[in-house]
């Protein structure tokens, strides 16, 4: 069974518009969230990737359905499941939950880049074993 | 042949992340401006939609291919292509270019929705008539 | 003495710019989530604030000092110290720190402003005195 | 007499919070791309700055007066005028109006720094001059 890591996140002013619920851009930035703090928790901080590394992962696709809109003081949890890892490339899905609703699901496809150039460069072999080590806990 | 409605986005330090390029979520930000002029171009303001009819469009999928970043001082077009109009939703096809290079490209699905319930409900006729008369310029 | 209320923000890419540090006026988004926290822990949440007591918190003026830069993956405090609470407003001082380096602080009037027309109205008795109470915990 | 520069800027969605108006974050954002604009207008691309000058303008200190709200779909005018131009320092006001009425004002500290170590430097001499000659049209 697929590990999943999950974060805790509230909704503040910010990320909401004047419809009154979260902006549909900002739940990208939810995920984003999680995927960073997952990293960590994996032992690898985005930081230190770009600085001791030279990588970056980029976001290449993301499918994004929007089911239940968020509001104001909500404390969401988001979500993120490794659903493939490859030489260059990462493949998650992501969650966005207010208790046991699902608001927001997404399919986010990330390449890894060089922090220079942008080219696809295969994964760092400390990042890719950090990550298939953490799949399997 | 569709109709294509475009504008002109330059890209500034808000818009950017400590990678150097455009944040992600932002070329969503970037398609929503590009939408909400369009419909201002169709002489229907989307503040005037909400308060007027009572009806909101909300995304309800987005999914986002990004090709080759966008990066500060960038001065982007922003296009929006009608794909199918329903009775209470609307596609549209949205492309990010720098010059003639394509960067990021979406294809966006958008629900009428009740500014108070968010629930469904059918575009209000003035909205797509005018939607529907612009497609035929 | 002053009671002061902190969170902790972790920052991520969201929050930084192409120079490499965090966005200016997102220094302005921390200090608000501080806000909030610190309201419902004094027992009101914004949200409710709006709905039952048609009253909002709305930012009249604000002094900013940027000393230091925070950077990628940083864990911030942001905390919030009541400087005076007045019949219709409130100011507070904030200051954001990473361990114990203090990188930027502000002064925040807020003043107290009816939902629907946003013209000034004295803090709901509720809130005053739930405020009042939090000072001398 | 100081010569103004201005933009406009549309209010979007992005822009507002569930209040109903702009985020008050978000006229900071409005500010830099004004500076970013005029900086262009005097012949200095943010972006060559940083790249070919190693140097780079950050915010030092801002006061910040909100004085009326800016709404969903408001056309904005913002200004940038020189208030002091010193050896490694810029001082502007800015201002956001509505058709004539001024909603946010505010006056911004910026100082020069390299890109690298983030430490005060001289202004360039090619953006140092730049800005006076702009100064007497």
């Amino acid at each position: 069974m697929t590990a999943v890591f999950t974060i805790p996140t509230r909704v503040y002013y910010e990320d909401t518009d004047a419809s009154g619920v979260v902006y549909y851009a900002n739940y990208l930035r939810f995920m984003e969230r999680a995927r960073s703090d997952w990293l960590r928790d994996v032992g690898l901080d985005v930081c230190a990737i770009a600085e001791n590394q030279g990588a970056l992962f980029v976001v290449r696709t993301a499918a994004i359905d929007y089911l239940k809109p968020a509001r104001l003081s909500d404390l969401l949890t988001v979500s993120v499941a490794i659903k493939r890892l490859g030489r260059a490339s990462l493949e998650v899905e992501q969650e966005i939950r207010k208790d046991h609703a699902l608001l927001c699901r997404g399919t986010i496809k990330l390449v890894s880049v060089d922090t220079q150039t942008f080219l696809p460069r295969p994964i760092p072999d400390e990042v890719r074993i950090g990550i298939d080590t953490w799949k399997l806990p």
